[in-house]
């Protein structure tokens, strides 16, 4: 098992990265490629890890680097030797099993989708973000960004593949799919969602539960929450937004509030601490790309050691649980593909 | 100035409804029909302010509900003496000034659009709904569930209605306005997003500052921000679960913490309160329904009374500030809305 990592992509490339490389070096039995600027990364495996080349982990050199505010598609096209498209090229190549980014998200799938190409049936490839929710568990969004204009065979497609890697990864056996939408009943929404529905409901591989609305999501009624890449995005970064709003009032707050207040927030801190831990998604690792002919790790870009080691563990799970057969199988015994309706 | 609200309207209906009326007709200087079934109407009115017959109160009786679950048109149609139908119709007979509404938002916006119609130059009225920001602001998010199939003129609409209001009624100079997007770039987003950008750009009235992110909203940058009511909707409620779901996880932390945590909760509860009350949107009224002619506000389905006091003052601002003759006027100044690009 050999995970290509590029290393220069995130807020904290290449410090943290690498440092998440040392960690799961250490950890579980798989060789990690860090990909990027040989200088960079060496200085930093020396400084933290100087056994390391007595390790699983190896160095590939890459000149070049995409930076977070590029275009996705030009970028991946000129910067031929930038870390994510050598470290995608190391996957379709055969030299890597796996490919894992916390850098330019775009840039990530275009690389995938340009090199590796899609899966067989797979219109488009979907991100799916897991969302933490009130239950403890996660919730699956997908597209949250790959595609931003989809038709409901798309949606259809992300619901298999969100389901595949549902019950692969997340080891649930029948995972509940919902359909993001604003309101219950099969005729709510817009012309999108009321075509995708029908569709929806008549695959035999998914467990469709109906409609899902958004305040659904937090609460963790469902597995699997299909959309497009526009509507995943934007709520996706509006839930971020709101969190770190909330936690800088209420900061705020406590700092205003006196010495009751500050000794109050010092008492709570351990339960807080304890509810970060349990709501923190980086163990769950980063968001596949699903529908690729590979396995595709997109990080958040504020990724930090603990996430990036929990991505490498998760990109070997998925290459040995196989998840792109499970999906090829799945997509063969579906037979809605052909007679999808035309959205205006 | 005479408000018709809707009494049977809302989770809490008809007594916070009622509990709010009597509120405003002790605070505000403005008639109140309540309006719904006389004999609960009246029992509330009795408990609650026994002089109210020497009040601005009045009840204008309806025999008929629009339930939370029912279908917005369908019931409109059907329930001519239902509450929200028999109020709004007050309005359109110049009986009333404005209406309000917590009941089911759907049929509110049924009713205004069926019984008072559109402002000539407007092909759909949009949902404005206040969201608290960082600042201690709020930044109106509009549409928010009115129209779930927008066309790029129809987002133009929005901005200019939405500006309109910001200027009037949270007495902004030259709001922010922004288009709910997945990127800052002029060029990022879905068909719909891209083909609007130019418009909103080229509007004479509005102060566009270019796309706002999902994380931009929470924090305040923008005064409006525009999307479709689909995006809208999905992102309110998705909002509103995440809130409840942090609450009640911090809640269960804090019981499970020991005593410790108990205490140390009870003495941050005042700083946590006052940033409650910091955050409260209850006093920017309800969301107003604009483009209709005629005044018409939705309330939160969850109102209490102090929140239908606040919509009963907004209402009657909406109409002595002349919100729809402003939006009129602006409308005629603009030229965009005869070259709308096709968006497929």
């Amino acid at each position: 098992m050999k995970i290509a990592v590029d290393a220069m992509g995130g807020d904290f490339a290449p410090k943290e990265i690498v440092a998440g490389a040392i960690l799961a070096a250490k950890r579980y039995d798989c060789e990690i490629v860090l990909v990027g600027d040989q200088t960079q990364i060496q200085k930093e495996l020396d400084k933290n890890y100087p056994e390391w080349r007595k390790s699983t982990i190896s160095i590939h050199h890459a000149s070049d680097v995409v930076g977070m505010g590029e275009h996705p598609g030009v970028a991946v096209r000129r910067k031929k030797d930038s870390s994510i498209v050598v470290a995608t090229r190391l996957v379709k190549e055969g030299k890597c099993d796996a490919v894992l980014s916390a850098g330019n998200t775009g840039a990530a799938a275009a690389s995938a989708l340009f090199i590796l190409g899609r899966i067989k049936g797979i219109d488009r490839p979907s991100i799916a973000t897991p969302i933490p929710t009130g239950k403890g568990s996660v919730t699956l969004l997908l597209d949250s960004g790959a595609n931003v204009d989809c038709k409901p065979k798309h949606l259809c497609q992300s619901a298999l593949m969100g389901s595949i890697y549902a019950k692969c990864m997340l080891g649930l056996e029948n995972p509940a799919v919902g359909l993001l939408n604003i309101g219950e009943e099969a005729t709510k929404g817009n012309e999108q969602a009321q075509a995708t529905y029908p569709m929806l409901k008549s695959m035999k591989t998914i467990n469709f539960k109906g409609n899902a609305e958004g305040r659904d999501v937090p609460t963790g009624q469902f597995d699997v929450v299909v959309c497009d890449g526009f509507v995943g995005n934007v709520v996706l970064k509006f839930a971020e937004g709101l969190a770190k709003t909330l936690v800088s009032l209420a900061k705020e707050a406590i700092n205003k509030g006196g010495i009751l207040a500050k000794l109050g927030a010092l008492m709570l801190m351990p339960a807080l601490k304890k509810l970060g831990k349990d709501i923190d998604v980086s163990e769950y690792g980063g968001a596949p790309l699903l529908g690729v002919n590979g396995c595709c790790i997109i990080s958040h870009g504020s990724s930090n050691a603990k996430a990036i080691c929990s991505a490498i563990r998760q990109a070997s799970e998925f290459v040995q649980k196989d998840v792109i057969t499970q999906i090829r199988d799945n997509i063969d015994k579906e037979e809605i593909w052909s007679h999808d309706t035309e959205v205006k």
